[in-house]
């Protein structure tokens, strides 16, 4: 990977096709160099003029001196390609490319962003798009875009917008400044032909300017790379937010027109990219929320929310919202009830959240009162403050004793302002004073609630189950038989049974086995052995056993003539209990992830399954499985007696061992296991290999 | 009824508790009464001042004129009961009660507030409150709050705040007027000793400035009345949009603290209200919202929506949030296709949502050429623009060209504006000239498409179903032989039976039916047949029969010693199908509801039922029963024929004719109704009756 720093910390850029005319793309450029007063050299190419403002301009690319750090090519499509080209001559470090109809404009498009990806990897240059609105690097004041853009100071940290999108970029840049946030750098890495919003999450991660990375990505086009970057921002305390499109299949389809890129998996990204630390936010609105939360909050302990508020009915309202978002909202304990009952007259009652009525109007100092005690309670990690605002008069009433309240409370953990009343007149003083104070501004309150939930989302600690590799008896499918032999031996609990060959064989079998058996028919190439009357269930007796054998190889050869079985497998039945389905899955892109779902109508009507990325304790596992809508029937349901959960668990531990051990392995499903008071057993299995 | 006018449009009031202090209640009445320019003549009662800001005091309510038409009680709590018995013998027309502790604070609260309601009752005198802030008629001038209010023109119609909560009306009017809405009148109802909200929503209904009425209810009073006012409200085209807290159990534990109400049942009230015409929001945001579209495009016409963007990542997200909030965006017709991409350059496809890039900056008549196609197409109901505002620059080179598309094309159907950079600085006057065109302004995009969503909520044609009475056996709780005889001539469809006293009775049903049969215990007493030993199944012969007669009486016996069988009942057996529940419930406050589900864990676990309220068409009630999550399992499951939703339909509207005929039924229940590709059957049956 070539450096970045060319690219957006230059010592000198060139501008070609740099313009004089207003609102060309090649002036709009310069005019945003000049507007951030770009402290390095600046150099113009135009054929056409010999100078613009002042400013000399070059002939050609070629006319350029050896080794400018960075290009912005304001330039029509067509002419790329060489301008490319003559860059690398020239040895240019970087080049931004705004032009578009590369990869999502058809074939000779896509061969024409090939060649310029071709050429930035052999001259070890650096290129942003082509297909995008180029980037701005607020704290050296390099703006390699042609929208309008005025600095927006970043003293210290700040956050890094990363978005493959361009308008998104930009409209993300408006919300979070109208924040007072302040930004590090926002690119647009549009088509990506050289460089992904990987390549830029890493250099944000060594940029001791960025603490909080917010990103919009329709494709990830190096998956387990952004995961690896993931980790490393979590080891680094850094903040990734990420707003995906891709819930519905309509957005997945046309973001791979608008993108050139694949739709991918949606839920699996989601799971990794949450298992790995990442937020991953639903809508634009709640991406700047989560932002704005996590830059001025960094610290977000795991405990329960505490709510002061200002009205019994919006009390009301907080308690349906926190059931919604599942956000604990704990009553107060001993101490603190006492504390806040010493702190509001008699006729307010104690409670979380905490109703201080129109109280404080007449003791203003309430706010700090109740705010101590709930600052002190550990049981609380957080605390929101839903305040009616009404007017700059009442504003002025409560502002700024809440604001005294924080200065003198210095609060460890976050507070957040909810305003009830969306369009209410505050003085901006006071929200920007707020915000100073590390406390952020929400202006309708669900919106606060909505951020917390987001933040608080606990992130495990991670570790790998060790490697357990097994044996496959060939690739492709593996029949039942054959997964079962590959997989007992790494814990997968099975029924007892036996492979046999032949009818003589079956009927010892059973004999061996004693009670009631099954029988499967087994074939590589029989992959719905039911269907094809390949299983017959309760059987006892010889009998039984040699006319099931006869019935089934009848029952086979004329649902698949082609098919020979290989024989059948002879397992004891058992009980029957909850059945769920577990499947284990290498992605080729995400990597492994592992399926725990209800069978049947649940999984594929309701949807009720879990993807559960390996590194996750037993207990986390078993936390997760009982997150399902119907884990209720694994709990006693109706009186029974509760399963053995904890066996699921060791199952999908097993499971991660065999793909981390066996790489070979695409897929198994385990389907069903049936789940008991004490343990678990697969009842089929059925592996896919390379 | 007292006519409420008295109290919102009074000609004269009183300020009881008059006060020179600034900040006292009886002050800030005053000051609102100057401030609005009351018409009308303003008399003060204060024992201990002559005259306060040169108006003269009465030392009491007893000097004051005969009929004054409102008095504000400015008062302390223990002082409001005698002041109402005095206001009532000056023949005083309403009083407006601030004081809090009656029904909320404890018995003698309760007690103290009875007597305001009984008093009130004798006299006709209308009581807002106790515990509330007052009203506020911005048409007419008439602020009696105590909340400083400015005067709020409402020239021609506006929306109308009736509120439970008086610090939800105040923060939903402070919203409101934030979007440049105007308000006829803001009301809050506090403890509803003697007026309830029905009552002013009765008032809003009869008054022609209010279009729209915001309602905020934590419980309401009268039910079955808000619900004639509703369907009243419908008819005469006013919109009602309510929030009401309590999808939680905290949150209806608090508002019973809070306002002394009972919790009700949450979801029954949201299917009524919902029938009704009513639109049910979550939030305050969405209250706003969903009033501010309701009010600027009251023609909301229920096709697909259109939305011309400029980001294809925002399409995408656009695609996803239709997706969740069940929003059709048909692609364009082939003569919308065709306007279209003639009015855009060749590289920009023609979609819906389509993006139309940035390139309206060059080419800013390029929004009326777009929107122009999508209003003339009957298969748009609504338009979305969903705009980049990015500063005032970008706003000021987008805004003109949109209003002047919209003063050309004077849509007829809604066009909503959405900003998609929320915080974005765009000039007021732009906002305002929107709103002023109809066009309401949403500062993020989502927010457009949900109000959307909510309003575009057709509401069918109701026609009750024709009352059927049927004949009860007895009273209390019906076993299933006597619901069965009782709900049979009804249609219900039950499976061929016979009831037996005997034993020989029961070998001789047995054999008339044929085949297969179930037997099952009857008894008033015993309620849970099964758990008894009661039901034997899949019976066959005379020695079976026998047999299981002896059974289940010894189990029965057993199990409930004092039971005395009134006999069994013997049905033919049935084929197994998907298996429904269908209840039919009077609730003595909003009347009848049916409930469909699927039985066992989905009903109890994935709460997988629907409430119809009756007056549905058999079409409707099909489409409610579809829209059950497992409802794929009803429409032909894995290649199995689909099932006969039309004969649960059937089924829904005989109880619904059983409800309407025969009020003395609480409760009936069929447990399972088994589904069948002809028909269904319920194989069990309950009837609960007063």
């Amino acid at each position: 990977m070539p450096d970045l720093s060319r690219l957006i910390t230059p010592r000198s850029v060139v501008i070609v096709g740099a313009s004089p005319t207003p609102g060309a793309l090649g002036n709009s450029v310069l005019r945003n160099l000049e507007r951030h007063a770009f402290a390095g050299d600046i150099h113009l190419v135009n054929p056409k003029r010999a100078e613009i403002d002042g400013r000399p301009c070059f002939a050609s690319i070629a006319d350029l001196p050896d080794g400018v750090d960075a290009a912005v090519l304001a330039i029509p499509g067509p002419a790329v390609l060489d301008a490319v080209r003559a860059l690398a001559a020239r040895r240019v470090g970087a080049a931004v490319i705004f032009a578009a109809g590369f990869a999502e404009g058809g074939e000779a498009g896509l061969a024409a962003q090939h060649e310029v990806a071709r050429i930035a990897a052999e001259h070890g240059m650096v290129v942003e798009g082509p297909n995008c609105l180029g980037l701005v690097n607020f704290v050296d004041g390099v703006p390699l875009t042609f929208v309008e853009t005025p600095p927006h100071p970043c003293p210290g940290e700040g956050i890094g917008i990363v978005s493959q999108s361009g308008a998104m970029a930009v409209v993300l840049g408006t919300t979070l400044m109208s924040k007072a946030l302040p930004l590090t750098v926002s690119i647009s890495t549009g088509n990506e032909a050289a460089s992904g919003v990987e390549d830029y999450v890493e250099h944000l991660l060594g940029d001791p300017h960025t603490r909080v990375i917010a990103m919009i990505v329709e494709q990830f086009r190096a998956p387990a790379r952004f995961l690896a970057l993931a980790e490393r921002a979590r080891e680094a305390g850094k903040r990734i937010v990420l707003l995906h499109p891709g819930t519905s299949r309509a957005a997945r389809e046309s973001a791979a027109t608008h993108t050139g890129a694949m739709a991918g998996d949606y839920a699996l990204m989601g799971a990794k990219v949450g298992a790995a630390g990442v937020i991953l936010v639903p809508g634009l609105e709640e991406l700047g929320d989560v932002v704005d939360l996590a830059y001025r909050c960094p610290a977000m302990p795991a405990a329960g929310v505490a709510v002061l508020t200002e009205s019994g009915a919006f009390k009301a309202l907080t308690l349906d919202l926190a059931e919604t978002l599942a956000l604990p909202l704990p009553p107060p304990g001993a101490a603190t009830r006492e504390a806040l009952a010493a702190a509001v007259p008699a006729f307010i009652p104690v409670s979380n959240p905490m109703d201080l009525t129109a109280q404080a109007l007449v003791d203003p100092d309430l706010y700090r009162r109740t705010l101590a005690p709930l600052l002190a309670d550990d049981a609380y990690g957080a605390v929101v403050l839903g305040i009616i605002q009404t007017d700059r008069t009442t504003a002025t009433l409560k502002l700024p004793p809440i604001l005294d309240a924080i200065a003198a409370l210095k609060p460890a953990k976050p507070v957040l302002f909810a305003g009830l009343d969306e369009g209410a007149d505050v003085p901006a003083d006071y929200v920007a004073a707020l915000r100073e104070a590390g406390v952020p501004y929400f202006p309708a309150p669900y919106r606060a609630f909505r951020a917390l939930a987001a933040l608080r989302t606990e992130t495990p600690v991670r570790a790998n189950a060790a490697p357990i590799p097994v044996t496959l008896a060939h690739r492709g499918t593996l029949p039942e038989y054959l997964a079962k032999q590959a997989l007992a031996p790494a814990g997968i609990p099975f029924p007892r049974g036996v492979f046999a060959a032949t009818a003589d064989a079956a009927v010892e079998a059973a004999a061996s086995l004693g009670g009631a058996v099954a029988m499967k028919a087994q074939a590589s190439a029989l992959s719905h052995k039911s269907d094809a009357g390949g299983v017959a269930l309760n059987l006892r007796g010889e009998a039984a056993v040699r006319a099931a054998w006869h019935a089934m190889h009848d029952a086979v050869a004329a649902h698949a003539p082609g098919i020979v079985l290989d024989g059948v497998l002879i397992e004891a039945m058992g009980e029957r209990s909850v059945e769920l389905i577990v499947g284990a899955r290498s992605d080729p892109e995400w990597g492994a992830v592992i399926l725990v779902g209800f069978g049947g109508v649940q999984a594929e009507i309701l949807k009720d399954v879990r993807l559960i990325v390996p590194g996750l304790s037993r207990a986390a596992i078993v936390g997760e499985i009982m997150k399902l809508k119907s884990a209720p029937l694994l709990a006693g349901w109706r009186g029974s007696l509760p399963l053995d959960v904890g066996a699921v668990a060791d199952l999908v531990l097993a499971l991660e061992g065999v793909l981390a051990g066996t790489p070979a392995i695409r897929e198994i499903d385990l389907n069903p296991v049936v789940v008991y008071p004490e343990g678990c057993v697969a009842l089929d299995a059925l592996i896919l290999a390379d």
